[in-house]
């Protein structure tokens, strides 16, 4: 069984022109989308990603830069990572677990 | 335009007896599910909800309060907040903007 | 004994034009200043706040209305929220305990 | 000019059968020790550390690992960045920068 975590990031850039930020939000989704052993998801307040511990520091690290590519001075990122080994969960039976 | 926020909370019992821990979260929804002013969606990383401030921060004060009536000694409450006041923005409007 | 609970905040406007934010972050701590029930301590990342749950929520919700009275337009919030209940514990003694 | 982030991080074992942590805190601390190109500092509520991007990541996933290495079953992780590009800013800046 190959262990896998559950994570949340949430990247901002700081000190941007306006409010509005989606346009960074999903730039730095590119490099989920080009990851094929990673799974994610869009939430109202971050993106869900499920994959091996070091992919998703890997991946967290490239989507950190993504905001300055785009102009961006300075940028806030959170990871939170919940990793389980007593037993495999995946993000959906996360959800189900509570309900 | 009555001002909303989109927040996140999560809220985890520390030195439970196993680290399953969706039985708290669980409970921790009860709060959420009497409250007709704010509207919410669980996610595999936290509780998304949407409602005014002080609503929100007293339903967190609440919710905090369950694991420690189920037996709890130590609670670990993380509460994050999106306030966007140049335009209202839903929870589902905030993942469009994304796609 | 007088419960109480060690937390952080961390408050920061977005789309401020630009990169530096310690004129709100500074402006952010008034309401700490004139609270007696509550001790706090700036730290590079964030405030920590000890005192009551419901004084440290009410004091988090003020502060996070600040950024807005120098004119920010979007604010996002993290309140981190640890408490024990088993032992009242100290913002000192969590630090003196690790070494 | 090498770049420097500065960030925080906490580390949390879940289902430890006691809410007592420090034990487990003290120890995730090792990496840190000896790693001479991060600067650190404990507060109340997480590790405040100070070094390149890259090495603030791999050393959070080391540190990740230590509660696993002491028979925790689960961990919940957060790291929070602040890079800043327009101009490097030390960790006593970013406090004096407050006051």
């Amino acid at each position: 069984m190959k262990e896998k975590v559950v994570a949340e990031l949430s990247i901002v850039p700081l000190g941007t022109a306006t409010p509005a930020l989606s346009r960074y939000v999903a730039a730095c989704l590119e490099p989920l989308k080009s990851a094929p052993d990673v799974r994610y998801q869009v939430t109202p307040m971050g993106t869900v990603v499920e994959g091996p511990l070091e992919r998703v520091l890997e991946l967290a690290g490239q989507m950190h830069q993504v905001p300055f590519s785009l102009g961006a001075q300075r940028v806030l990122t959170h990871i939170k990572i919940d990793d389980r080994r007593d037993r495999l969960q995946t993000m959906e039976e996360k959800v189900a677990a509570v309900r």
